[in-house]
């Protein structure tokens, strides 16, 4: 089934510790677009400048994901993204953030594009994120994506927005932030009590957690030596999970945590190289193949 | 098999967010010695002061934990230990700390334990352990903790014990600390190579990381809301492990990871009361049942 994402669309330029890239491919949809390209069709909704290098938007619709819904403002300036990752690989720190075109983003979805089932919502203002919803009103299932400053700012549209979805997909601070509590299982549940049928905790190397009414689990992130740049792990992240769940067009138990092994497995891809680079490399055979080892170490 | 653990043995007194415990019995060699009852017959070596109270060895017999050697010094005084968590239960300050008679520890085994074929050395003086090491010279498998302390100020004395070890367990911080590496997975490897032929990282909420020169592998934690006091959390881990270990009388690679999924399973009890007091309400049959709920959550 097709699979709908909204959200930013960037330009990125990345410090590790040992090398820096300029001018990469970023954004959260763009991110969550490649992963689950793996998995299902993917119609990408994003804005971008004037600026904008026709050869980023080649490398998505060579991969198959309808870019049909990328606007390209006249005379605006594409969203950048400028971050230093510190010897941890895990913390960073934001040099440069220009909103540019996305500030002022009012996605409006094809006419393709509306009668999707299955919807993602990046990163984003809580309000976008609904005006969104609103856009598809035949959707089986609506999964988001949220952040600290939505939290803090703007928290009466998220609560609104909370109780629209199926599903929310957040880091562990940002559990934390929202549940107010340092227990990670207490935080899952809580949030979900404000009104996601599921919850799924982000906690980066060491993996992610699973709430729902029902059932409580974690599975551990795929141990990997080669973490180059961690930028976009998890929109790619949701975008193995999505996709997988769209392409089983289903979201029963075993569907869902089957979803979220695979986001895990596509995301630890994505951190062994620079941008999208290991991502462009791979196909799903690679990560059907990691899928395999993963089941055997988690096999006793 | 029976199996030796030569460690600290303690007075406790613990505060948490919400409450404050004083005298508990407490010692890394007694949290261990505890967890391994549930599989093994234990044998504790360790001393004491006169202070030290007669309820708290009973304790330890009516597990059946094997307490001839555990030596009182008279006019002496136990190690004390005083700790303070902080809200994330996680990070804890260690408010005072009384080696007392800890300090001259000289352990010498009972001439029924200098058979044994397990032995764990918990965290303690590298010297010390080496002394342990060389009477038991007929051992199987020999296993160690070490900590920060160590890995600064014995350095030699580390390595000159990491070459007689079968195995080391250490946490996350000391094994960056070791190996000089940020990536977890760079850190075990690079620990095994200093002798020992497998090393377990413990990440505590996290769960751990086993490495040997065919595998590395990950297992998460089992994920409880009830976490009323992780003192001995790491002990218990190295126990239940340990502990599954002599009981099967092998360490082939599907024992080494099921002991693994084990000693995760114990520490999780541990976790869920104020020192040893969880413990002392579980049987083997409790910790059987989290191990299915434990394998089911980890199977897709």
């Amino acid at each position: 089934m097709p699979l709908v994402v909204v959200g930013s669309v960037a330009i990125d330029h990345v410090e590790t510790p040992t090398e820096r890239r300029d001018n990469m491919l970023g954004g959260s949809a763009t991110h969550f677009s490649y992963a689950a390209s793996f998995f299902t069709s993917v119609r990408l909704v994003g804005v971008v400048g004037e600026d904008w290098p026709a050869e980023h938007t080649a490398v998505l619709d060579e991969q198959g994901i309808d870019t049909s819904g990328l606007q390209q403002v006249p005379g605006g300036k594409t969203f950048t993204w400028t971050g230093r990752y510190h010897d941890n690989m895990n913390d960073r720190d934001t040099l440069d953030v220009q909103l540019n075109v996305f500030g002022e983003f009012d996605p409006v979805l094809p006419e393709s594009y509306r009668r999707a089932k299955y919807v993602f919502l990046a990163n984003g203002v809580p309000a976008v994120q609904m005006k969104v919803l609103s856009q598809v009103p035949g959707r089986r299932l609506a999964v988001a994506d949220t952040m600290d400053l939505w939290i803090k700012t703007t928290r009466n549209d998220l609560n609104q927005l909370l109780k629209q979805l199926d599903g929310l997909v957040l880091n562990d601070s940002e559990a934390k932030l929202i549940a107010e509590t340092e227990n990670l299982v207490t935080a899952g549940h809580r949030v979900r009590e404000m009104g996601p049928k599921f919850v799924i905790i982000k906690k980066g190397e060491h993996g992610a957690m699973f709430f729902s009414e029902y059932e409580t689990y974690v599975l551990p992130a795929f141990p990997t030596e080669q973490v180059v740049d961690p930028t976009g792990a998890g929109d790619s992240f949701a975008g193995g999970m999505m996709g997988y769940l769209a392409e089983c067009d289903n979201f029963e138990p075993e569907t869902l945590k089957m979803a979220m092994a695979y986001g895990i497995l596509v995301a630890s891809f994505n951190v062994e190289g620079f941008g999208l680079e290991r991502m462009q490399q791979i196909s799903r055979k690679d990560i059907d193949e990691r899928m395999t080892e993963y089941k055997k170490m988690l096999n006793f």
